[in-house]
């Protein structure tokens, strides 16, 4: 927790400029969040509306669900012919180390642009800053009525249990997350502390909803009940690769790896259904899983020397913005180390994807809190 | 609006290092927001207390006062034997360029010493930043029961109308505030923009303060109805000095100085009652002037040499951490001749104070949202 977050800034490695596939994420959600927002308005009546988006970094996307979230309110006002919610209090989260400096810079044109399009006064709309785990109580009970949250769940608050950098036993050697050859004991302990988290999180926003407030999720996750299909972490498994022919010519310490494992899970449906239903104050609307292109769907083609670079080459970046500070943290890799792992692991995707279509999963969910 | 803000980061010259002033005026007006929090918890009966600090800037002052206001909470707790407040609300304000990030960092190790000092749960203090100007609304109505802010009030919205650095006329030459030498016109200028600021910030409060809330107010003034007094703008009459000197080896441009006026006003008490009477909704339970040395009362011998120039130095210091931004905006100065800036105005303080005990006047006014 303390070391995951963005590449922060605007430079050429940060989030903001490497943000492309969870910008196409947001928007492949879109349909099924309006769809919530618009459920919720002719069901509730709500003064002021609170409105929290989970993990929202920094960059683009932080205000685009937000922008879109009033956009799909302001249609509904223009549909009926009058003002449904009168005020909105909007909530920022994300991890204490989050570039939070770079959002509230971008506020001013925000509000300006609210006003411009929306007519809406500065008055009506209070946008703040959350910091902190959304594994826990973020929020006073019953103060929120839209929950949004995308690319985030799939980081796990901690690495699981027994896999720590500390642990006795290296149980995955030369990976940093399940594998085709990782044990039974690697799949339980990830398995074990995605439910622990999912749960917590399901149980913690329970709180701060309203009855009848919609939640929308979505994150990555897989089609298969099998965790090691390639669509579920053929990513890592290259990334390990790419890790090892550093460590092959003595540039990174191979125990390094093996003591490395990813805080991150990529669930099936069941298993989030299994938590929802536990937990037991949710109905699930949908959830739904679409297939997302791992350099968020720029047109390329793969099959021309060139076009296999560049898509190996975006795919890395947008991959470095968001593990590079878990990977200084771990392996303590100097600048010059890094920006080698990351072209070599550019040369091995692009390859791979030259060869086969794998893709991420991202499973979108619209859930409604029980009256 | 846009330039304004403390020194951010760790070093030498940040606001973080030197904020020593701050923290001194924090402290001297600690009894009256005691007394404040005390009065309010016996007249009320408060579930989720909403409690905002205004201008809290980054560094170490940015939390003490959030802490010493639980702290007085918890006193009241011990005191009648029962939990007067479950659940704190707490919203930390400073214009969008603020430092927030630096802030947020300090949060975890903050919750921990809530959780072991006071056996306050995470669940129960939920800590929130909320960037924008205090001068216009920033929270919901009716959402606050405290509102506090320190050492932030002198700043006006922008530079008086007419002294602005575009303005036809250069009413103010040579000086970068009010003095001795500055035409009525300037003077005018200087509290009209006040009244209209501080005017626009108490409507703004009342509107979001519950009937029987509190505001506790802390900023420079003076104590004498003469704006030109030492007290109240010497060491802005200093530093135009320094600038002269540099200006007069060229290697800062006259013509800039001439231009510059800083948004900053030291009224005195009646230009704040008149402003809190015409608009009606506070009564004044205090307003007290404390004098404080310019450089927070450290102990030195200004009469040694050695004793004067450190004395000097940590004045620089402080006033750096605080207007350079503004500085750098205007003026484009090179970081060397900032440097010299400070080194100089160091000397001419501490020549200064070898021969005056000029004083900065704090103003500390407590108000009560009338029922």
């Amino acid at each position: 927790m303390q070391v995951l977050h963005m590449n922060k800034g605007n430079g050429d490695t940060s989030y903001a400029k490497n943000s492309t596939v969870q910008s196409k994420i947001i928007s492949v959600g879109k349909p099924i969040m309006k769809e919530a927002v618009l459920e919720m308005l002719c069901n509730n009546v709500i003064e002021s509306m609170g409105i929290a988006d989970l993990g929202c970094s920094s960059g683009p996307n932080s205000l685009s669900v937000i922008s879109e979230i009033m956009d799909t309110v302001e249609a509904a006002n223009r549909l009926l012919g009058r003002r449904l919610v009168s005020e909105f209090r909007v909530f920022l989260n994300d991890l204490y180390s989050n570039d939070f400096n770079n959002i509230f810079m971008s506020l001013p044109a925000f509000y300006d642009r609210l006003k411009e399009e929306k007519g809406l006064e500065f008055e009506s709309c209070f946008i703040l800053g959350a910091p902190g785990s959304f594994y826990g109580r973020l929020f006073p009970t019953n103060s929120l009525h839209f929950v949004h949250s995308s690319s985030s769940l799939h980081w796990l608050s901690q690495v699981p249990a027994g896999l720590e950098s500390n642990a006795l036993k290296r149980l995955n050697k030369g990976k940093l997350y399940i594998s085709k050859s990782s044990p039974q004991s690697v799949v339980d302990a990830y398995l074990l502390q995605f439910r622990n988290d999912f749960s917590l999180f399901i149980k913690s926003r329970s709180r701060e909803l309203v009855a009848g407030g919609r939640m929308v999720l979505s994150f990555m996750g897989r089609s298969s009940t099998d965790p090691t299909t390639e669509n579920s972490c053929y990513q890592w498994e290259l990334l390990a690769q790419a890790i090892m022919s550093l460590a092959r010519e003595g540039r990174i310490e191979e125990e390094k790896l093996d003591s490395f494992n990813a805080p991150y899970y990529a669930p099936c449906a069941e298993e989030i259904k299994d938590e929802i239903q536990k937990e037991g104050s949710f109905t699930i609307d949908r959830l739904e899983a679409f297939e997302i292109d791992w350099d968020g769907g720029a047109v390329t083609d793969t099959h021309t020397p060139h076009g296999k670079l560049s898509v190996g080459r975006r795919v890395a970046k947008a991959i470095r913005a968001v593990v590079e500070s878990m990977l200084e943290s771990h392996f303590g890799i100097e600048p010059d180390v890094m920006d080698d792992l990351f072209i070599r692991y550019g040369d091995i995707v692009g390859t791979h994807l030259s060869k086969s279509r794998t893709k991420y999963i991202n499973l979108v969910m619209a859930l409604t809190k029980k009256w």
